[in-house]
């Protein structure tokens, strides 16, 4: 494509006239506009996250990476001159991967030993030193499992059930699949298996592993727990369709330390009339182990850090509080969630809570959820949100939904705050997600500002205008 | 983010009865769901698009490869089982870019000679075999050119103005800057200069050069013309700032040949009732000679050879006739576009064509063009393609605006067909445009499957309503 397209911009310099005689009817549109210019033009989104991703890195839950984490996300708060930057303590768990984490097919009768390619999934026991071998059964899913009955005892559990490739989002897809990550073990365990060896959640074909959390109860033994590349997956059903028996040894070095202290970290500005009712604005400050949370979520933690930056460089003060709140730990336990909501905060109200958990691309517009403490105080909380709408037609993010919010803020539904989440484009995200694709090369500059002007310009309104 | 939107995929689980009530009202929803479902489940446009950029490669008008593409295009039409599948013969510029392009700052008192990171543009002429050396001076505008008179005689002038990057499209800022590139060497040589250097069409801060066409006249000498990677630009900027003269080599190897004959590609879907009124979909099967032209335009080709095998797999046999063109030499003459609106076909009616020439990101609408043959065929042309708008909906694809099309298929606007340009989310696309960054890697599967199936949707139901 060359030259044709500059035809195409003076037909959109014509429509501005059109957009002027708009403006009275449409309150904040020129404040709107301005936040997009300023995001584009000369944001520090992209520099914070680079700075982040490469200078900090990755910062799994409790490690010392995490701990540099907060001390650099209050220092950029107070770089920016945020109000009230403090650091708001919480015990968070400490999962550590160690040095060891490998799986080969051992001893097949043409390829003798295979290498695979695996990383431990989050919060996984380790193995014995030598690792644990046995022979490996397939399934797509638990209830496969279970009519396998005793042919499952001993064996390693091969979770294959691949994310529906055909969902029109990914995240539709994850949520088919996820449940195999996250009770994989349980239901090894419970079905006598002795490992859980589970398909990456991801729709690319590479050879890389996606790491994430998984679950264990009381009940049943633990057992440890491994996601396996897509490529190696694909590899390994081919293999079990050819052989009479597979057999697999796992040997991880991951473990559980001890809980150790750690915080959110938060700043604001404050609101110049009514200060008490508040506007949460975040991501999660915490990331997986792998990559160096890039998308997931360093770019949420950009977004939150940008949008109230957009506002102070703009001069719009606002009348409500509208406070950055970076959470700590939502991928493994959610402490920081839950830390945030159950601290007193003597006579605040929070009216609207703006999670951005999915990533630094295009945005698309807000998904909005309310709980019933929340349509107590206003039963027309989705509407009273959705029409702001057209603020963000300017970028074609204006699909603003019902459902949506973000693993961080569920808890302030319950004080009566609508929950946010900041919707974007999903499909490039399981290709990075919690693995070493998590990189700053994967985020492209404007699609992450253009989030950050989003989250500006929804919080401004909603502290200008209530809910 | 992790297990937190299963939630979500179950909300969106329960509005599907609600849009199952709507399928009567709604004609082809289910058909569009289908062809989304089929599209990202077993589709095969990234596969082809592999194909295309790494066995065949780039494929500038008239050299090798291009001939091989014409090769490999007519056999994967002839391999999906086209109606019609032929070649259409057109003649076609040759340039050849040639061994050397280096350019150089030289004897700077303090820093000696440092490299520059330049690539010709398409068309220039070359230098002399020891290059041309001359003092730079930059300017911003064409009117700065002019003010600076008699001191631009016998220099090499250095266009030097960004991309705007407060645009909310990337089309709009390049809009604002790609003169510089289509007439730096003309009014260069108005001015006296002895060449031009123009700084890369793009908004990443990186060291590669972009190329691009650019343009002569018979009214003033021809001077030599190049890109310098965005770095450099600003780099040489700050040079010159600090300098009282920054002096630079520049040599180039390249060439314009004689023209050699290349063809359109060209397949279809016979219509079953009215195979007279066609409806081109289309992309252009040239590229330039830098990366491997995965976006621009393997892309739009895919796209177009998707949507067609989509439909044929899903059974769907229209009523009128779709018609898949590739057209040869978009990027330095359109001779392929003006070939096939030039060309008799007897008793043929084309009533839309639409291309896809703005990458392979993920959809967001059409753009509507009509040509007055057009409006007075159909007064409300551009209504009768908007309301099937609702289509793209479950994709968030449903933006069709005004304005728009593709520069391959402008002269079937007189012919009386409406002209729809696919638009696709702009973000990224200059980072890769015209370098050697836009190569395969740079494409997501999902994002380029559904652009194919929106071709796909869009012509079919065009097919069967007419328009």
């Amino acid at each position: 494509m060359k030259l044709f397209l500059i035809a195409c911009s003076v037909l959109v310099s014509s429509s501005l006239l059109a957009q002027k005689a708009d403006t009275l009817a449409k309150p904040y549109q020129d404040d709107a506009k301005r936040i997009f210019a300023a995001a584009l033009g000369t944001g520090q989104a992209y520099a914070m996250l680079t700075d982040l991703t490469t200078n900090v890195g990755n910062r799994v839950s409790g490690s010392p990476q995490a701990a540099r984490a907060v001390e650099w996300a209050k220092a950029e708060m107070e770089r920016l001159g945020f109000d009230r930057v403090r650091t708001e303590p919480v015990m968070v768990p400490r999962w550590v991967r160690g040095p060891v984490e490998e799986a080969s097919v051992i001893g097949d009768p043409k390829l003798g030993d295979v290498p695979l390619t695996i990383c431990a999934l989050g919060g996984s026991i380790g193995t014995p030193a030598d690792g644990i071998a046995g022979e490996v059964v397939e399934v797509k899913s638990f209830d496969e499992l279970k009519a396998l009955g005793a042919k499952a005892k001993g064996k390693i559990i091969f979770f294959n059930r691949p994310m529906d490739r055909t969902k029109l989002t990914t995240f539709e897809a994850y949520g088919g699949a996820v449940g195999q990550r996250g009770q994989g073990a349980v239901e090894a365990a419970k079905a006598g298996g002795v490992a859980a060896i589970v398909r990456s959640m991801t729709m690319r074909i590479d050879d890389v592993p996606h790491t994430g959390a998984m679950n264990y109860n009381d009940t049943v033994p633990k057992v440890p727990a491994a996601a396996l590349s897509a490529l190696d997956a694909n590899w390994l059903d081919s293999l079990l369709s050819a052989r009479q028996s597979v057999t697999v040894r796992l040997k991880l070095s991951c473990q559980t330390l001890p809980d150790v202290e750690s915080a959110n970290v938060v700043g604001e500005l404050r609101g110049t009339e009514k200060p008490d009712e508040v506007i949460v604005i975040g991501g999660h400050l915490d990331s997986w182990d792998k990559g160096s949370g890039a998308h997931d979520d360093g770019a949420g933690c950009v977004h939150s850090l940008e949008a109230l930056r957009l506002l102070k460089e703009l001069g719009l003060r606002p009348k409500r509080t509208i406070r950055v709140v970076l959470f700590m730990n939502e991928e493994n336990g959610t402490r920081g969630g839950k830390a945030y909501a159950a601290k007193l905060r003597e006579g605040e109200h929070p009216i609207a809570a703006i999670e951005s958990d999915a990533g630094g691309f295009t945005p698309r517009g807000f998904g909005v959820s309310a709980d019933s403490a929340t349509t107590a105080r206003n039963p027309s909380i989705f509407e009273h949100v959705a029409r702001w709408a057209y603020l963000f037609e300017p970028i074609e993010a204006d699909r603003i939904k019902p459902g949506g919010g973000g693993a961080d803020i569920g808890e302030l539904a319950k004080q009566g705050a609508a929950t946010i989440g900041l919707r974007v484009d999903s499909h490039r995200y399981f290709d990075y997600h919690h693995s070493t694709s998590d990189t700053i090369d994967k985020v492209n500059e404007r699609e992450l500002e253009l989030g950050a002007a989003s989250v500006a310009i929804l919080s401004y309104v909603l502290a200008q205008e209530g809910l």
